[in-house]
């Protein structure tokens, strides 16, 4: 089972809204496990000081390294140490389904300008960053990490299958979806029909049509996943 | 103001975590709007049905065009619409503060297998992504997207200088902080002081080092973003 250790100054976000609908649902039958520590009480003075201004000068505060070090030292366990920061190596499907293996994962969440660098090197800290934008703190990125994590724990999903055919699992973006009605009138009384062959019953040319719109759509919107899905295709011989 | 309109199953999710610290705040003091709908509520029959299986046969369900449309056409105003699926746009730090500049941003939120794509193209939806991982539902990538924009908003974050001086800002990574004490002794005795410079009281000199650090960091970590940096970057004359 994999256990999430949330170093956090919000620690009541936890589970939040990974407590709801499948996630939460999971987390009852204790198919993940959660930690959530609140960084302020390893503050050692009467104000609970956790952060102080950055030296040379600038905006913000930043976490300070004896208390981050103090509530790392504090982790039952010695599993992977994660801090979230938009200077990181930027998470995605092939990482989520790596940390799907693990058995234990810190999580450090920033808040303010940032943590002190040397408590991020003397820790070992990871650096992981959900996307190239700026959050007010670690905690949505740490949610949306978790998220893409426990959904592929087995049995979190209802249908195992699911998470088998979707956007990355293949290289490739995923294909559009149609339900019905099949000939649907649009409030303007347009009729918009689902594509003929998905109602053919023919499943290999149902697999063979989704496959092209697979490709046709990360051609399109997507050329940089197309070029390393054709780099990596095995060649013919 | 900036209003966000979420369309949800699950509309008891928000504002969830952007109800706390400096996003609460700012919510509060109305600097930003949230308007959180139930696509239930624009079910038709007796069981509320808003999903059926997709054509073409696969796991999961698929949300149906005309609760979509019902939903969106429920809107009072008329803005930018945003689908948030991994199909999409990547979304970035430019496009955060695009969006800042928006009156209303209707957010649909996708979950089980996805949308009927009839619906999303007759809706006039954008498509946009907050990385290449797959997620549960849209609800977590849509608190992303909007604590991103939030912060941008003048007067949410304290010091409005803070979203001068950050990753991406000047399309590189951030700097490295480092606060009390300038020389630190970590739990196995050894001592860690802060970079010189940082302590010489010399601002020319320090935003020289930083922005060094930045240039090092980014070329180090991220060549992608170091590439697109260089390109355009003024040339000398």
């Amino acid at each position: 089972m994999i256990n999430f250790h949330v170093l956090t100054l919000f620690p009541e976000l936890f589970p939040g809204p990974l407590g709801a609908s499948v996630t939460g649902r999971a987390l009852e039958k204790n198919l993940w496990g959660l930690n959530a520590i609140n960084i302020r009480d390893f503050a050692t003075d009467k104000h609970q000081t956790v952060d102080d201004v950055p030296f040379g000068g600038g905006a913000g505060m930043v976490l300070k390294p004896d208390i981050v070090e103090r509530a790392v030292l504090s982790m039952p366990t010695h599993g992977r140490r994660i801090y979230l920061s938009p200077r990181g190596k930027v998470f995605n499907q092939k990482m989520a389904e790596e940390f799907a293996q693990e058995s234990n994962i810190i999580l450090l969440c920033g808040r303010y300008e940032g943590v002190d660098q040397r408590a991020l090197d003397v820790c070992g800290f990871e650096e992981v960053s959900i996307g190239d934008y700026v959050l007010t703190g670690g905690e949505l990125a740490a949610y949306v990490m978790m998220d893409s994590v426990i959904r592929l724990i087995p049995h979190v999903v209802g249908n195992d299958a699911t998470t088998g055919e979707e956007s990355f699992s293949n290289g490739l973006l995923e294909y559009p979806h149609f339900t019905r009605p099949a000939q649907w009138t649009d409030a303007q009384g347009i009729v918009h029909p689902v594509p003929e062959i998905l109602t053919s019953g023919h499943h290999g040319e149902v697999a063979k049509w989704r496959l092209e719109q697979s490709k046709t759509l990360t051609q399109l919107k997507r050329p940089d996943l197309w070029t390393i899905y054709e780099q990596n295709k095995p060649k013919k011989t």
